[in-house]
């Protein structure tokens, strides 16, 4: 039954009825951690055979013949180029292979067309006072906190089903030429683990931005990551934006963190021979080149691209019951309530709860409270602010799942807990 | 006997002799490199014991417990701290430890006061139009280059035997407060393997910048590095600073590139309150952290200080018969010529010889020519501008010891036939 058909005598007895249980799990002094998108050390282990296919010397040479121990290769190792290719859906001669982190290399971008451009007719972003970027919301707390560094007004956009809002996006971009980008994780959107349909893909690669220097930060972090058997595919927006003539307009990024070791995976981006070559002018000051016995690491431990979407395939086997525990304990808490939302992703580390508006603070402390820790409220949005103090972002790859479960038990209590209080303000 | 002495015949001879010579060793199609401080294989070799010091999960974690496989701790774990500490001779909590490179560190640093200031009245590198940063010469080409890439006109100071002439640099930068930084390689510097004398260290500690935001990229590259029994010492420009209230003037660099791997080493830097948390200001958005495992790797394979100073002796055993190649075929084919200068270093990866004026980058075209690389003529000087036509870098670190001796008789032969045409043009 609906919260909102509640009387107030029937919210206030559930109010306490809550309470007392609320009361109860804190007794426990329970320390549970669901606030970022960890992978579990069951997961990390699946990797372990990694650490040990390079130890000779001769284990140290690419199939060129590159001693990867020492200096050189600034684009990284031909090997790590094609298994990033095919991630990519790209050629692999497009790859530039980074360091350990693509958020790195997406700072890294941003803070390149910061103070250069790559046409003689812009200015460095640095010199557009009122630059602004796009931000799909919730989004990835990571990026808005890379544009907000460095001094961007970032525009909320609404994500839809179909993935962000085109209509808002084209009319916004087609007016302003301060308008310099948009984040995009295109394919189980963190945190909605929504994946844009082909009509989202589509309009992207036909955005006629009036910023010539206008690009789509498309941050693929989850393309091989799905937690069902009923995954989602993305429409490769390479092939689209060759298909528009406007191929400078995405730059892709992606990483192996969440399918090797979070704190020591390889990075790699792909991007039109324009902004690789913007990009390379950088990279050749900033590095000699990244490491390249963990890029060969990488390459020999999966041989090849089937041998990444195999080892995928075990984390998915971790990752499915997690999701599973999360979209039953809302299901049966939550369900008939209706004072929550939630996403039902196949893929991707979260899973999105909009709570009973204005009570998404409240959920976070009341929880911190009981001993279980969230991503703060807000973080989905730019500057941590969520209009609606709705949104809460779930991520149930870390705790075991009886953790999980018992975190999810105190969640969805707290939701409750957070609803009647502000239902009894009316 | 001096070429300057030769009668026009004589040196007529000596060209036709040099010549022959030239083209008997062009005909043996060699191809050696001395371009690049590269460790050897033979170097390289020494660190592999390092790659499977890490093979089982319960080698991952640091004696805190953090699993370094994971995301976090952005400064770098505290085993790799207190090891550069040492390195340093600082207090491990100053030290950030990043990738695989101090290059990108020092790239990243001047980057981060190009776009922000760590002081509310002084502004962005960015918006100081007319940027100056002081380049000891003949210096390291890679510093020039970040320096180039964000648009620093930049002030060539001469190298004397205690350093980079201090008179000069007291003078610029107490009166311009463009002048913004300068670089430094304080022991062993590059290319000419000087060490900075103590009164160099203590002036530097005792600067009065015009710049408020003035800083001493201080890269350590070389601090353990001897090649020599009778090693340098170089004064510790932290303690200094102390004394002076000089605190925020330098931030100092290393790292394990010529220690363990070139390409797959661990870097960090070292800064004073005010600087570090400027520049983590801006990794807490650049990083989750760089790679604890490898950062673990470094830790676990030296143990402690003392590990990594009797790993670098193994390299100075190497090293020490390369140089002496080096200088023996200097002085015995050079010696008498009065044609050419060069340095004797006690440690660091180059010899630094000034050939005759303004034929430097003839003697470069000729050795490659007969197959021999050496490091661009110029490369020593910002925007690979010698104005003498004087300086090369000669890199003896990676090619065997009978290689070596082939390239520097090439070497020798180069300089004096240049130098020969070069007395017959007069």
């Amino acid at each position: 039954m609906s919260y909102e058909e509640f009387s107030k005598n029937q919210l206030l007895d559930e109010l306490n009825n809550l309470k007392q249980k609320f009361e109860e799990i804190k007794a426990k002094g329970l320390n549970l951690n669901m606030a970022r998108g960890k992978p579990s050390p069951e997961q990390l282990d699946l990797s372990m055979g990694m650490l040990d296919v390079i130890t000779s010397e001769s284990d140290c040479h690419t199939s060129l013949g590159t001693d990867c121990r020492n200096y050189g290769n600034v684009a990284g190792i031909d090997e790590c180029k094609h298994l990033f290719g095919d991630m990519f859906g790209v050629d692999y001669e497009s790859v530039f292979v980074g360091g350990n982190a693509s958020l790195t290399l997406m700072f890294d971008a941003i803070s390149c067309f910061m103070t250069k451009s790559p046409y003689e007719d812009t200015k460095p972003w640095y010199e557009v006072k009122d630059r602004k970027f796009l931000c799909p919301v919730p989004g990835y707390d990571r990026h808005f906190g890379i544009t907000g560094y460095y001094g961007f007004e970032m525009i909320p956009i609404p994500m839809l089903e179909t993935g962000p809002d085109m209509d808002m996006i084209e009319e916004l971009v087609s007016k302003d030429s301060s308008i310099k980008g948009i984040w995009c994780v295109p394919k189980y959107s963190n945190p909605t683990g929504i994946t844009y349909s082909d009509e989202t893909v589509r309009r992207f690669a036909s955005l006629k931005p009036a910023a010539k220097d206008f690009r789509i930060m498309w941050d693929n972090a989850y393309c091989i990551h799905d937690v069902t058997d009923t995954p989602d595919t993305l429409l490769n927006i390479v092939d689209e934006c060759k298909k528009t003539g406007n191929e400078d307009l995405p730059i892709l990024f992606c990483s192996t963190s969440k399918i090797t070791f979070s704190g020591s995976g390889v990075a790699a981006l792909s991007a039109s021979p324009l902004n690789y070559n913007f990009l390379l002018d950088r990279y050749n000051f900033q590095t000699i080149s990244y490491d390249k016995i963990n890029m060969l690491r990488h390459a020999r431990f999966f041989k090849d691209y089937d041998g990444l979407l195999k080892h995928m395939d075990k984390h998915k086997e971790i990752l499915k019951p997690k999701f599973q525990v999360v979209i039953d304990k809302l299901t049966d808490e939550l369900g008939d309530k209706n004072i929550a939302n939630w996403t039902n992703p196949n893929g991707g580390y979260f899973v999105s709860v909009d709570v009973f508006p204005g009570t998404a603070k409240r959920v976070v402390a009341l929880c911190k409270e009981a001993g279980v820790t969230l991503t703060g409220a807000g973080a989905t949005f730019p500057n941590g602010n969520d209009p609606q103090d709705s949104n809460i972002r779930i991520a149930p790859s870390f705790p075991n799942i009886d953790e999980l479960s018992e975190a999810m038990d105190i969640f969805c209590i707290c939701t409750k807990l957070a609803a009647c209080e502000k239902l009894l303000e009316k």
